[in-house]
């Protein structure tokens, strides 16, 4: 996604507007892409007889599509592959914030809760596109480096998708905001950062001598932000 | 939770039965403990209307009880007041694991999923005791250093609490495993760690002079593991 596109707001409904701290709420495509295309991980709730389930998951975005994958034999893509609503949130923290009362003590975050209808992709063609492209999207170029998708991977693997009926963000920055007559208080305040950073790469014991870490991985940099590294690889996908 | 202490597991149901590359799965007490102890967010996923929601909320855990707080205004808090099922998840973003196939290609994690009956805390005592627990679990003795929890802000404040009847944990830890023929591929393999790590205190610009970040938030040194952090500072606390 250029970052010159103007695409337009969701439209907050009974379901996505921001109740709580609304002042938070953030509706615009940009916004809730972006908290989106920061992620791989998401948390997606689905419900079986009355009871919700929250599972962690994998996923990508392909313009107003979100998918994820997972093997043909889980609970959670069986029940999903007869279209049952589907809530699917993505969280990343970004910091403490240390106040002067117990009350104003936050989180410095961003979230985003996409709702929408998940379907099977039933099409191999089709699935293994969306399984390519998953690989690609955190490892450009890797799936023309490694073997293909064998028959028996495509018939063990489900891919769903769905696309976004509604979302809204929620994002917290900056400081701690107290009350004026706890501004005199003899206590610490402000913020610590909290990051996901990258390690220093771990081959495996069994790796072929002489293959080195770059440039397969080497858009992972030991000590970049995770969240802004998977970023930067969607703005270069095409949408 | 001291080290030493020997806890029963929780019983796979069919509710948390890790069906799913069922190896991964655990039910231990310590694992659980550890892993929800090792997070301060975490995701709730609760049911309206037969449409789930999923809502990433910070929480903390008291032996067999989790809590959460938030504002009584908020449409989540309401609902779940009347004591509808919720599944509380947490998880830990550990690495990628970079394999010789795509399918092979996966994340090492720690999650927790945690189900319950969540049931606001009335009794104005106990939520006083309860939010104040939560600010010295995370910044200890800090409730000291600060004003009270006035009765507006408790009022404004619902807790909510709910023992956990039933809970999993799935973990998946080191390098890849691709199938036997792969190994010989011209591909880098291996794990990318990823941590979420502490950065430097940025002092509020009203911060009064003369006040250091440490003590106070010394025990959050820039550099160090965040979840680590927090697991320590659980196995602080009295059960």
């Amino acid at each position: 996604m250029p970052d010159t596109t103007v695409l337009p707001s969701f439209t907050p409904t009974p379901r996505t507007r921001v109740r709580r701290v609304h002042e938070r709420g953030r509706y615009d495509r940009e916004t809730v892409f972006a908290i989106l295309d920061s992620a791989m991980m998401c948390h997606i709730g689905y419900v079986i007889d009355g009871q919700p389930y929250v599972t962690p998951t994998l996923f990508w975005r392909e313009g107003e599509k979100l998918y994820w994958h997972g093997s043909s034999a889980s609970r959670m893509l069986r029940s999903q592959t007869a279209g049952i609503p589907v809530c699917l949130t993505v969280t990343h923290v970004d910091g403490l914030v240390v106040a002067r009362s117990g009350f104003h003590h936050s989180l410095n975050y961003r979230a985003v809760m996409a709702f929408g209808t998940a379907a099977k992709v039933e099409d191999p063609a089709e699935k293994e596109i969306g399984l390519n492209a998953f690989v690609d999207r955190v490892y450009p170029g890797r799936t023309k480096l490694i073997r293909g998708i064998n028959g028996q991977e495509l018939k063990a693997t489900t891919l769903l998708g769905m696309t976004i009926e509604e979302a809204s963000a929620k994002v917290r920055v900056g400081g701690p905001v107290d009350d004026d007559e706890d501004y005199s208080a003899d206590c610490w305040a402000g913020v610590i950062p909290i990051t996901p950073r990258i390690g220093a790469p771990i081959p495996d014991p069994r790796l072929k001598p002489g293959i080195p870490a770059k440039p397969e991985i080497g858009h992972f940099p030991e000590g970049a932000a995770f969240d802004q590294v998977l970023l930067a690889l969607a703005r270069q996908m095409p949408e």
